[in-house]
Parts: structure tokens; C-alpha cells; sequence
């Protein structure tokens, strides 16, 4: 998925989540939402460790989701290569795939952010 | 595994991968430790997102091995448990024997490293 | 993938390979329709067992297919709203990308049905 | 790890991550019980789910915690191995460790609720 | 991603992460091509290997990618369905959908090497 | 486990499934068995295609029991360690503990059956 389609598609679902969803589906997402606020480590860097968590773990929607993080929060691309090392050579060669992705986005991520 | 039996395993088992194995396993050992120095981003933040990486991937040696490096680096353990906060919402209540494991393991890692 | 496409593919290319497949592969295939079906636990709580290995293993094409049929067997969208909650907790944040995606298809595949 | 041993050390564990734990980490734990009880789809079914999810994911601790459930929920062992069965068709022979371990913690379950 | 987007894709992303990414990023995609050339096991018996890996991994990419090669190296469709079944069985069900996939490319590579 | 241990306890407790799981569950079983025969694919490059796959989804018991078959239809280490090179950058350092295990296995294995 594009980063604007994603952008839009996820915010459109996650309404439809929280206006359906159970009490637990609800309090699940804020806990979610909470983990990464800033506290005795820096949202900035729990960004980057949902980054490499979303590498690993092999999901491009979340990879997309924390790179968009990632780059507001002033990460340059070379912090984020570095970063992304981390996760390669944890998870290895099947990684590979969402590396390519995410070195995609992160251009169109820039782009996109420049043109607002 | 306890604490101490894992880094004896580690490094006797590392020994001996080291010389039989071939020169890509070689390799790739050489990257795995290079990929956590010091860089654009500090080879204390690597450590916390190796950690990260290890509960989400749900790997108890791994986990062991990035708390003793971490706790070696100066983290509390406030600053552990947010850090697994993260892995614990990414990876769900399935990582929950790891973090029982994490929390059982900086115990006694703590107390080993006063005794030494 | 859309709901329709999907079963189109799908139908489509279980052909071929009960075709072109090995004996191994065909067994298989027989194999797993057989463990849904009606024994000591209902075809239908099978069914939800199903959707929730599905989604804790991020599998979109097994989610649109056990959706499918848990709405075949008369589940309510409560019903497997709260079941996807026990797949979000043990599964983590890491599934909300295919939460996202069951969302949408519950509502396809009920638009889809009313309209044959 | 056998039945009794795990039963002390989870609860001892709990407890103490229950102590030291940050605000999100004791949420998450309270929203992972919640999840389980009694609503649109009984609890005794969620056990199941439950269970079914932890051998996909592959987890002794987390088979061996639903087993413990299940069977207070009066499953039988036919029904038991059944809801297996379809775990072991989702997720293929590398569950089947998980498979002996199950079985055999089955019957140390109920001898233990016997002798009780 | 059809075969030859696929391959025009990965090259082209290939490139930008060899010229943009870091040392060590660049010596993992080295030693990945190493791990699979002509040693003690044949080029094509790791190749199979690969695809094997990439089943149970359950990586579209990594399949496709393999299926490529190894349809490069001469193995027959009977082969590689056989190979796959290892594939199926070990990693169960939830590779189906990766099955499915693999057939299909497989035909459109043998299509596309035909009209080269 | 070690290596007579898990023989011993693999034995007994498939055994016990086999007498008392389900018809699905034997189904199962003899699938399992029957991929690995000799076909269009030899039975020894299975039994590598084996290894790789159990490496790669980091499962203990499965490595022991490829590697015991894998050394019955006489692999030497250099083939081995070659073949756990493609696991190892496949799946990445998480490996690396079951690459241990591994390495100590095989001396483990070659021990008992000289004293056979």
C-alpha cells in the first residue's frame, strides 16, 4: 500500500474499530496508544524499537506506521538504515522484502511531508 | 537456563562454531556483533532494541543475553520494564513466559554482578 | 484481496493443485477439510478456533475464508468481534493490521450475502 | 517445565510483575484476564480458543495455563485432542513437540486434580 | 506482485539500498548470495533449501525469488511440488495460501522464460 | 533434552498419541512420515530440506530428530554446517541458540552411535 492510501485506510478503520469494537478492543488500542508516550525512555527512541519490533515481526503496515513516526520525530535516514541493521541481522535474509519496502516509503514519506 | 550456566554454554558453544564452522557462519558472527557498536545511534539504545527484538521474536537466550548487556550499559529497571511494555503490546500475551523469564533473570543478574 | 476475488482465486487455484498436486498434497488438502467438521466440538466453535489461529498467525486469505464461513454458520458481528479480542491480546498490536482488514471483509462478505 | 513447578512459579512471577510492573504492564495483564470471561462467546469456548492459539504460536507455558482451564471447564480428553487436531492441521508438524507435551500434561493435570 | 514487476522491483530497490544503505548492510546482501553458491551441497540442492525456508516462512517474495532460480537450475514441476509438500506439512495450513501463490508463479515464470 | 532422552521420550509419547488421538490426528502422523520418503526428491535431500525448515521456525526436538536422520544417511559435519549456513542467514542471529544446540547435538549423536 502507498503511504497516503495507508494513511487514510487506517485512520477510516480504526474509527469503524472504535465505534464497534468491545470495551477490550477499545482499552487495548489506548494501551497501545500509551506504550509509546514518553516516560523514562524517550518516545523517540520507543519509536525506533517499534520499528525494529515491526521488522522482525514482518508486518509493512506497521513498519509504514512507525517510519511516518520515525521521521516526524526528526530521525534521519541514516539513523533509520542503522536501525533497520538491527532487525536484519535479527530476523535475516527474510526480512529482506520489508526492507525493500521500507526504504521505498521512507522516500515517499519525505516527499509527501516536503509538499504538505 | 540460570544466568551463569547460559554464559559459560554461550561462549563454549561459540568456541567451538567459531572453529568448525564455515567462513560464512564465521562471517555472519562478526556482523551479528558489529551490527550493535556505537554509530549513528548509540550502541546503548542497539542494546534496548536487541532486547525488544528478542521478547517479540520470543527467544529466552536471546532475551538473557541483551538484559546482561543492557544492565552492563546502565539501564534500571524501570527503564527495562517500559522497554518491554513495548514487546509486550507488539507481541501480546504471548511473550508473557519471556517477560516472567526477564523479570526472574535481571534478579539475578543484578545480584551476580554485586557478587563479583 | 476482495472478498469475491478471493473466492474466485481460491477456487481456482485449489483446482489446479488438486490437479497438478502430489497424492501427499491431495491428502492434505482432504485432511484439512476433515478437522472442521462436526465431532466432539461443533463445526461451528471449530470455525472461530479457525479465525483465531488465523489471526494470531496473520494470515489474511485464512481470515477472509474462516469469516466467510463463520457468517455462513450464523455468528453475529458481536460475536466475532469478541472472539478477535482473544486473538488481539495473545497476538498483540502486530495483528491490528489484519483486525483492520476483518473489519472491512465482515462487512463485504454481508453486503455480498444479502445481494446473492 | 511439569505442572505443579509451573503453577508456583507463574503465580510467584505474576506477583512480582504485578509489583514492580509499570502502570501499562498491570493493564495489560488485567485486559488479558478480562478477555477470557463470560460474554457473547462463553468462557469455556474463549479456553479453547485460547488454547488452540497457543499451540499455532507454539508456547509450552501458555498451552499448559489453557490446558489447566480447560479441564476445569470439564472438557474431556476427545474433546481436548479434537480442538488439537485442528491446531495441528493449521499449524503442520512443527507443533507436534507441543503435541507430546499436551498429552502428557494432560494426564499430570488430572492425576494432580485427583489427589487434590 | 506478478513476476516480472516483481523482478524489475526488487533490482531497482535492490540497487538503492546497495548504494544508500550501510557497510554492514551491504555485507549481509553478500554473504546472502554466498550461503548459496556451490559448496559442500550443491547450488541447486540449497536453492530448493531456500524455497523450502521461504514456505514455512511463510515470504511471497522469498518464494517467488526461489521458485525463479531454482526453475533456472532445471527442477520439474514434480519436483518442486514435492518439495513444497515438506513445506506444507511442517508448516501446515497456514502455508496454503503461499501454495496457491506458488503454483501460479511457477506457471507464469515457465511462460515468461519460454517467450524470452 | 539430550539426545537418548528425547529419543526414549519422543518414542513414548508418540506412542501415546497414536493410541488414543483421533483418526485425524494418525492422518496426520502418516503424512508426516511419507513426505520424507524417497521420490522425485531423494529422501536425503528431504531430510536436509527438513533440518533447514526446523532451523528457520527455531523448534529444538525438531533439529535433534532432522539431525539424527540427517547423520543415519550419512552427512558429514562440513555438509551440516553448510546446510545450517542458509538456515542461519534465512532466519537470522535468532537462530543463533539453535545453531548451539545444534553443533552440540551432532558431536552427541556421533558419540552414541559409535557406541552402538
Amino acid at each position: 500500500m502507498r503511504y497516503k492510501e495507508f494513511k487514510d485506510y487506517r485512520q477510516r478503520m480504526n474509527e469503524k474499530i472504535m465505534e464497534e469494537g468491545s470495551l477490550q478492543t477499545k482499552r487495548f488500542f489506548f494501551l497501545d496508544t500509551s506504550v509509546y508516550k514518553e516516560g523514562k525512555i524517550s518516545a523517540k527512541t520507543k519509536e525506533l524499537m517499534g520499528l525494529v519490533a515491526s521488522m522482525v515481526l514482518r508486518c509493512n503496515d506497521c513498519i509504514l506506521y512507525h517510519l511516518d513516526r520515525c521521521i516526524e520525530l526528526g530521525y534521519t535516514n541514516e539513523e533509520l538504515y542503522e536501525a533497520m541493521d538491527v532487525a536484519l541481522i535479527v530476523g535475516g535474509s527474510i526480512t529482506i522484502p520489508h526492507l525493500r519496502y521500507a526504504y521505498e516509503m521512507i522516500e515517499e514519506i519525505r516527499k509527501e511531508k516536503i509538499s504538505e
